[in-house]
């Protein structure tokens, strides 16, 4: 029987670690090529493979192979691209597996959240109907730490990790100056529908006085009044108060807080990030002075300070990503399954696409402390695990990580084009 | 004879390494114990001193005092707080020596910037001329890399290697997701008056095509077409476009580009920040989708990130610093040497605090390419070993660096209340 292909895909948001699954997958491919064929790459993910534009990473060395393990960003590129229901979107899902037979492709891996789990399980359903069965195989990964069932999502633990830290470093920042100067610090974080990354926030907190002394959730309507109160019982305690807002915070009309009412100097509405919003809020009910960052996508590339923890699971699920294909599986995605909180043990395990497809996981209202500023223990017992640990990247010697560049050599093609 | 105390105050913004150079002065201090008395540091720097707040470091364990070489922020408290000239602040000039009196000091130690070294400076003038003659040194320290003399400012280098890794960490995000999505990612530092930071962003950039694109400097004036046409340029080229800018850019008018008109929802002046401003300029006029960054604080204190240089030449002026005390010397600062760019080799040298003081090193235009968008070979040349190497901090089991938290024991106060 002649070996069949693998075709990977990069999808949405990358991650610190969006590469080091890519390595993992890569790597046990070629562990296994007396079963398995040459490992591709859609460029700039789906849309890559929809234009038959396909990377062929056997011509990577090893050593760049095993670099991307170390590397952030997508090493093959990513778009934001959701394929719509069969219906609607049948000769889109037509041309994939009209590409996946020219290039004799037998599995599919797509590494992304939700959307992309749906994905792959539609065309999985679709190979069979066209009599092209294709193993279908999702591979997780997310940022915001929203997919179900599995433990937590390969990337969200080094960005909780960046956030974690970074509050830490600039709350003693603050702290040193704030007698005569600034009293409040303001650090925006991602995610807009769940609060994941800001209770990661918490996580700096280890005694009850230490920062940050509030954290403002998405899940949390802001309660002006309270927050200040809150603010300024920080600052008569502590001297400054240290705060984390997550960039979907609403306001009491529900609007995000971030879209809440900055102009330019025509008029023109601006989206001006939600921490200046609420350190403006501050200095003009309370007078403090006040500083505040917004890290972006600083935090969504922060190699240089990734979880160990979170590294070892995301190459966990790009290698397992292969077995599951090997041992015949389709229409699933290797998760990571919990076993033990203290010691912290996870071992891989196996989820049905059906199931993890379109479903987000919200952060449980268990996470957030009754006043809604703060989180819990079982909050912290949950994410402590998942920074743990660190995994630096080499650097070189004029003191810059070792990030690689692949060569990205297209494969030649083979079929007409394809008006996406 | 009595063996006198040292007095150290931190002044000014924190650093990633202050507290590196406050241990190179302890540590140098307790090793010649013999010959001086023990390490006093200012709460919260020269306004502690006059308050008579004094901290007493005898009491802080070994293994503390080693922990202040990677522990960010200012672990006595700092301020800004400048003295006048002798005429208009004399009574605050006569409390410090009166303090400097009650508890035996001999030696001040003031860790800061071109004011610190004046009011270092000015403070051993006036002890000479009230008959307590107290041998002043000045340490250096600014992330604005602003004094003249000195190879470098211990903490510019610390935080120059933030913002290279940071824009090439970024840089590879935005690319990735270019084909589809944002464009263009403006990341914007620190760096009021000089551009020494913004320029550091520049050393990412190592092949010819290497983000960052784009660097706009304080130093020069924007001139908004050129620069949009460099966006535009090389979003046609690469994909997209990384921009690194200083908080300092100025418009035509003069003004700073973070001033120009952000109105809250009342109509209210919204200090907004520079990456907005300039990231909505560049969506306006050519439609990219843009995202961006203000690191703020987070740059000034990353630790976790410092250059090894840059920590081993903070630890290596406090060192010094008590050094020159021992020679006698007065009205002094240990400054770095370099000896050699390649290899990079620097030694300590001395300079004269009356030449230091009140002075502002800008960057010299040499180092800003002819367009006024980039760094020189000779910047590079300059910038490039400050980043060079890694200096990690410990970090705890549950992934947090063990950053360090002093007792902070105050000595008993001996003379009457002081109104500053």
């Amino acid at each position: 029987m002649q070996k069949k292909n693998l075709l990977y895909a990069q999808s949405g948001g990358v991650t610190p670690v969006i590469n080091a699954t890519a390595c993992g997958l890569i790597e046990t491919a070629r562990q296994n090529n007396d079963k398995l064929g040459k490992v591709y790459a859609g460029k700039d993910g789906i849309i890559g493979i929809l234009n038959e534009e396909l990377i062929d990473t056997s011509k990577e060395s090893k050593a760049d192979i095993a670099a991307l393990r170390h590397t952030p960003g997508g090493a093959f590129g990513s778009c934001r691209f959701k394929l719509k229901g069969m219906d609607e979107s049948r000769a889109q899902y037509e041309r994939l597996i009209e590409v996946f037979k020219a290039h004799n492709i037998g599995y599919f891996f797509y590494n992304g959240g939700g959307d992309s789990a749906d994905t792959a399980h539609k065309v999985s359903q679709i190979g069979q109907k066209l009599g092209f069965p294709v193993q279908c195989i999702g591979v997780p990964k997310t940022i915001d730490n929203d997919l179900p069932i599995t433990d937590n999502c390969p990337g969200f633990g080094s960005v909780a990790k960046y956030v974690a830290v970074s509050i830490t470093e600039a709350s003693l920042d603050v702290e040193s100056m704030s007698s005569s100067s600034t009293k409040v610090f303001v650090l925006e974080v991602m995610g807009r529908h769940a609060g994941w990354l800001a209770a990661a926030g918490g996580l700096a907190r280890r005694e009850k006085d230490d920062p940050p002394h509030v954290i403002l959730f998405p899940e949390i309507i802001l309660d002006e009044e309270a927050f200040l109160s809150k603010v300024e019982r920080a600052v008569n305690t502590h001297g400054y108060c240290s705060i984390v807002v997550s960039e979907g915070v609403k306001n009491q009309q529900g609007q995000f807080l971030a879209d809440s009412g900055l102009r330019d100097a025509f008029g023109h509405a601006q989206l001006g990030g939600v921490a200046p919003v609420v350190a403006g809020m501050v200095t003009n009910a309370l007078g403090y002075k006040h500083h505040w960052a917004v890290s972006d996508y600083l935090q969504r590339s922060a190699r240089h300070v990734a979880s160990k923890t979170d590294v070892e699971q995301a190459y966990a699920m790009g290698k397992a990503a292969v077995q599951l294909a090997l041992q015949g599986k389709s229409g699933v995605m290797p998760i990571v399954v919990r076993t033990s909180d203290q010691p912290y043990r996870w071992e891989v395990g196996e989820a049905s696409l059906a199931k993890v497809a379109n479903q987000e996981k919200m952060m449980p209202r268990s996470f957030i402390s009754k006043d809604g500023f703060d989180i819990t223990a079982a909050a912290r017992r949950y994410l402590e695990p998942l920074i743990r640990g660190e995994d630096y990247p080499p650097y070189d010697r004029h003191g810059l990580p070792k990030y690689v560049r692949l060569q990205n050599i297209l494969v030649k093609k083979k079929l007409p084009g394809f008006e996406i």
